[in-house]
């Protein structure tokens, strides 16, 4: 497949661009990466995903393919003879499934919510749900990595990918509001998890530095805070 | 597979648990259907789905599934000697599970808020975004179903199972609203669609009776505007 086949619509700072980009690199797939601009949406974007108009957007030979995990899973069967991303087991599928899914529908969001917490109260109240679902996710992650490194057992797969594309903000949200919330003590396996997931070789050249997500940050909440002209 | 290996917790109403039913009907597997009580939890469902408590579970050999469409892909994959629900091709399943997603993440959202509307201008508003809603999904049928009855083709697959479970819901909102929302004019395929997939064998055991969905919504709206004692 040549390279110019396979494009990605992205931006670096993305959780969600990171997941295709991981599941990319997992399969030796080469890319052409088209970084959208902070505040703008190319031409080719509002084109390929028109209804809801966000990267990250795979265009493979053509042909759009939205929303992130949709995209993993596309990744995944496309090009099949690579290293596998699902697990192969339908019931550790579902599992890997559920997980994902609660990932983007609970626990990220709640984390978003952090830096528009309306008072010191509710930032509080926020950060101590996201640590009770990091505790969610360390049970989960004894369940399914049967005592391997990864979710996916010996090799990073899909909820690695999920759950992983997140850490970076992660450790951003961490810096920010002064705290540990994957530590020793509570979340002992996902700690060493988080340590190998982002040294890992697919993953360690598109896995964002925290000062630069700080900074990221920063420049969102000034572009928020100032009303457009 | 015995009968008792596979068991559902769920309830009539719901139109995430008749996505598990309409794919168990299509591989043609028993199972025996747990209703829970309006207004509490079984044992069984607190601990089946410890993270949601929500139904659907399904409990397939002691193991817990969760999530409506988790379970509809887990059920494809263990029963697959039996008709395919998920398309074959990769940017076929893309499709279609970039549309169920639409569907649980902005479109049924949409829809459920109308009963709850604070005045008739937001009525109003959230009926029309549910029209709009639908001549996207116009558009999606056509590109699917590459002509033939269903988003699965000949045969009704995932993304027929992830819309038709809304189609009950749709008929009572109709019917208590006094609109078409599904019509000759703006969405014909779908139109000729719904009917057919509500008479389809797999599913019209499971399809609620509009009426009686419509008197469940009157019970529902009493039970939410009593205060608990």
């Amino acid at each position: 497949m040549a390279k110019s086949d396979v494009k990605l619509i992205g931006a670096w700072p993305s959780p969600f661009v990171m997941r295709p980009r991981i599941a990319l690199n997992i399969k030796s797939v080469e890319y052409e990466f088209l970084e959208e601009t902070l505040g703008s949406k190319s031409q080719l974007l509002l084109e390929s995903n028109p209804v809801h108009k966000k990267i990250p957007v795979l265009i493979h030979g053509g042909k759009p393919i939205c929303e992130s995990l949709v995209i993993v899973e596309y990744i995944d069967e496309v090009w099949s003879p690579g290293p596998a991303i699902l697990p192969s087991d339908p019931y550790d599928r579902a599992l890997a499934r559920f997980w994902a899914a609660y990932l983007d529908e609970k626990w990220f969001p709640t984390m978003r919510n952090i830096a528009a917490a309306k008072d010191e109260e509710a930032r509080k109240a926020l950060i101590d749900q996201v640590g009770e679902g990091l505790v969610l996710l360390e049970d989960a992650f004894s369940k399914c990595s049967k005592g391997k490194g990864f979710f996916g057992g010996d090799q990073i797969g899909y909820l690695d990918i999920a759950f992983g594309s997140f850490l970076g903000w992660l450790r951003a949200i961490e810096k920010m509001n002064g705290v540990k919330l994957i530590d020793e003590t509570k979340t002992p396996g996902l700690l060493k998890w988080a340590n190998s997931f982002s040294s890992h070789p697919a993953v360690k050249d598109v896995f964002p530095e925290t000062g630069k997500l700080v900074e990221f940050a920063k420049v969102l909440a000034k572009l928020k805070a100032t009303p457009p002209k």
